[in-house]
């Protein structure tokens, strides 16, 4: 049996410990031979590989990345795509796809599974963990680390200087890795995408932090929003080929702190770092452990499935469950944190 | 409304972040008042309590340790232990009780809120995470992150000199730290407590590795026995108190590899490194959820229950079962890592 | 024998460290008793103490920030700032002063020790390294340590991603930070402000690695500008005060790259996660070695002398050298690094 | 021109940034070609190479261990071994040998230069600091920084618990990674190999920090021994090959502590993870700018010389110099850190 990989969407740290995963075990336990796609959906589309077996994936598991490399590219944006992609995995005698991805990814895993007898088995990826059909996905746990960490950082310059620290996180849609680094590292206000913010309300946590002890620290997912999203508007700047851009929230929510309550306001912007670097050790454990999952799918033939985590158990969800519908922050769960504020 | 919290049992990454919740929520949104007691039961066996508020509480949120002190005092073994409790709790008008501890702690909580009407509320703590009530405790991910970081490093001298390297973690009845630090962190052997090894199919997992790689790596839970046990008795040395005193099984294993294999082997022991320091992000989480939902069992007098994760939630079960049964390495889990073993 | 302490500018990892070592050697060896004046040199001039003895530095070694507080306070600004500072040590009967600070706080003890006859010790500090009387200050290493880690995560994307990644940090004068952390990172370009940049020669480092490699890293100091100063005023915006705000130099670097290679380019702006946080080993060595060294000074009544690194000694020079020259990066130096660009 | 490189002794991180530093200037500044010989001076010996180009070295700079492999093989031992070693350099046209490695690689390399006529420059690399030639050797700091980051982990036990925390650190002969992250740790005792300990007074620092707050952490290096040897040969036990074996100096020490004050004493060994995983910021750029100069030496034809660090300078010594003299811990700077015992 050959079995095809790859990995699509944004990198995520995890994604070589799945490949790995589904390598050996294939090969160890079931005596598959495997084919790499290069650069996700990119690589069946254009017949680009490289090659996979046991030494492809030796030492690859702490490391972030992926060694197949990834794209966002769509097969159902090409012409004649989802042919050419039948077409290569009929020349290579691919009898099984094991693809590692987003909604994206997983989506036209889905929709080659049902509608076109493409045998996919789905390995599911966000950093953002906005996935519904699983508990956590790899890479999360990872990137909250590393926003914790440096939030525990900020608070001794917040206990030693009279300023608002500010600093934005990933998450445009869900504002998860703020609620969990947030609240790890003991953040005075959370302000995530599925809560419009008063800034107001903001500045009166702020005030009151510095009259209960020290400066106040303030994490806020880029895809945050005021409630008068007017606000905004009216603080845009040019950007450099002449069109209007958005500052970044976090810049933006510093001046307008400064503005509004007198106090002096920094912002720290992690960006990618939050997606790089070594797995945390949870993210290891999850990601080899849909990977030993993934290929029991492939030597089951249950395929158009995708692995998912339910408590400490690993189990099988239709493909289509990926896309279904994104898992935002229950408000209710936003108000029990909330205790922390201001 | 007064409440009672104390910590007992050995130390563990994120004690603190429950005192603190409990504190936050308690004070603020129910205006309770609190009693710290000092060093788990020994505190209100002994009438020796800590002021606990606000003030107490800020800033410990990523402090190892705890602040109320911890000891292993049983009052079941004290003389009118149960009745100098009561005697303590009801001179200084204790409403309810929250402990925080492991078997042991909560074992006794759970005697003291059925049989003598005591108000206990329970959070479940053992860095070990061999309770089966609940997915997951917290510390425990701490120590795996901090064992896998370790065996990360051991790679580098794996691969360029010719030894091998066997590292002893905690565990003395349950394999869970050895089996995720020692997958997380690619491991070519995991021996744990649940399945007595046999020192010959190590051995030969050293030899094949050697030849497919380098040198290998052996991560062993201190509680790991072999399956003929005479061969540790037979290797026994005396302590400096002129008792017999077996060596620790990671020494004890790496002078067998040596002996049997004419391979040379180096061993670290861990040890306390593993149960100090910050609490990871995870664990922060998991801790200060608990204790928000601690609070809210005492504000439901919902006594004798001990909070418990069970996927992404919090639930309440019955403190009896805290103390119910170990939850141990299921030998199907231990085999799906097996895959990565020689 | 009665000594004062303080610390003045911005925190910096490291400071309890020297306080310790100031408070443990005098208590223990000398007999002194110690008098910490809060804030910098607001402490003296408003008279304002806090309790400084062995149980007052019992655990801040791995703390950052400063268990005295901090501030810029100048007293030579404030009306009779100096008599008053007299004031104080005369009616607290301080028989010297160790002083904790950067250029500012040092510049004042030097006069003041010089010109009034007030006893003081220095001890160096400023994060970004830039001090010509020392081989190094502490609170560098850490801030080196943080940026590198960041810069080490962004390789992941880089080479899985076709963007540009831009780290901005800390260093308005001098570009240590950025070089050290740059070149141990990996960097393809530092940008530094002892060398304005020509952002050309950036964008063709920038293509020229594209093409040899996968997508660059570019570190820039805060401070660092383009050669042709117009570039940036053309691409200013209005803050939110309505004054003229220049961007800061990592987001503006990364709209001129996205705008003249045509590579999308992403920023990370470390800001103060670089000073915060728990120092390094080498700084707790450094400020520790450096507290001891301060009140050996003061046991011998060498006043006016500022304690410095040189090579592995611990060497007394006078207070004045702490404000002689700013130590920037030698263009030699620079040179040396530029073979890892593009 | 053509220029060998090789690695010999224990691993050490930095290594591999030594290499790439080489071959980045030697290539892009130099025009030269490259020869990686294999496994230290083993490589020369039997002929064993590997490609050492641009290539090779990309992405190593943050990568412990040495991707040019390494060993203990010296030539002198060997049969007609200096032949053998002109021999090969000969046949592969090696016009200049720069040789990474501690006394043993570096004492061949002096030999091989000075009565030989082969071509040699050196980089000095121990782990243990102990080279009096240089300030520093890279590996040192990250050697510190790990043990350290584990004696902070430490701390949090020894609040909570009444035990006495022993880490056994490296250091055969000389103790500069027990003073380093012993005074680093805060440690309450910091035994080395230059200084025979009283394990009187050992168990004096213990009771009196048992007195003064909370459980000690005594921090010895693995060379450390007591002033009255029997003591420790009265201890012995037989290893598994029947032959006498003293216990690690860690874990007599708890024992005897254990014995004496009556204190309950538990042992870390940190072991190989000291040496292994990624270098420091400090020590890539040490490592980095040893390997820029090394090649400029082999430019200037200086050969016989070995960089060494000097304050902020690299600067060359000769060869020799790196065998003449053990750089051991100064009494004096020993005392000084002694104010921290007890």
């Amino acid at each position: 049996m050959r079995v095809g990989v790859l990995t699509g969407g944004g990198d995520c740290p995890g994604l070589n410990a799945v490949i790995r995963a589904v390598v050996r075990k294939g090969v160890q336990e079931y005596g598959y031979t495997f084919t790499g796609f290069r650069d996700g959906w990119r690589g069946p589309l254009q017949d680009r590989t490289v090659p996979l077996g046991i030494p492809a994936v030796r030492g690859i598991l702490p490391r972030g990345g992926t060694v197949l490399g990834s794209s966002r590219t769509n097969p159902l944006n090409e012409e004649d795509g989802i042919r050419r992609i039948q077409d290569t995995l009929r020349r290579r005698e691919i009898d099984a796809l094991v693809t590692i991805g987003g909604e994206d990814t997983l989506g036209v895993a889905a929709l080659l599974s049902e509608e076109h007898g493409i045998p996919c088995v789905g390995v599911p990826k966000t950093i953002d963990n906005d996935l519904s059909a699983t508990d956590y996905t790899f890479g999360f746990d990872t990137a909250v680390n590393i926003a914790t960490e440096a939030i525990d950082r900020l608070h001794t310059t917040a206990e030693s200087h009279m300023r608002v620290l500010v600093v934005e996180v990933m998450g445009r849609h869900a504002g998860w890795i703020a609620l969990h680094s947030g609240l790890a590292g003991g953040a005075n206000v959370i302000l995530i995408p599925e809560q419009p913010f008063d800034i107001d309300q903001v500045c009166a946590w702020v005030t009151s932090r510095f009259k209960a002890s020290y400066a106040p620290i303030v994490v806020v997912a880029e895809g945050a929003v005021p409630k008068d999203g007017d606000l905004v508007l009216k603080d845009q700047s040019l950007d450099s080929f002449g069109h209007v851009r958005l500052s970044g929230i976090g810049e933006w929510l510093a001046k307008q702190i400064e503005k509004r309550t007198g106090h002096e306001a920094r912002t720290t912007v992690l960006g990618h770092i939050q997606r790089g670097g070594t797995p945390s050790a949870f993210d290891r454990w999850l990601a080899t452990r849909f990977g030993l999952h993934a290929i029991d799918c492939v030597r089951d033939r249950d395929f158009g499935k995708m692995v998912a985590l339910r408590g400490t158990d690993i189990v099988r969800v239709p493909l289509a469950a990926a896309t279904a519908r994104l898992k935002t922050v229950d408000p209710a769960l936003y108000q029990e944190v909330g205790v922390f504020f201001g």
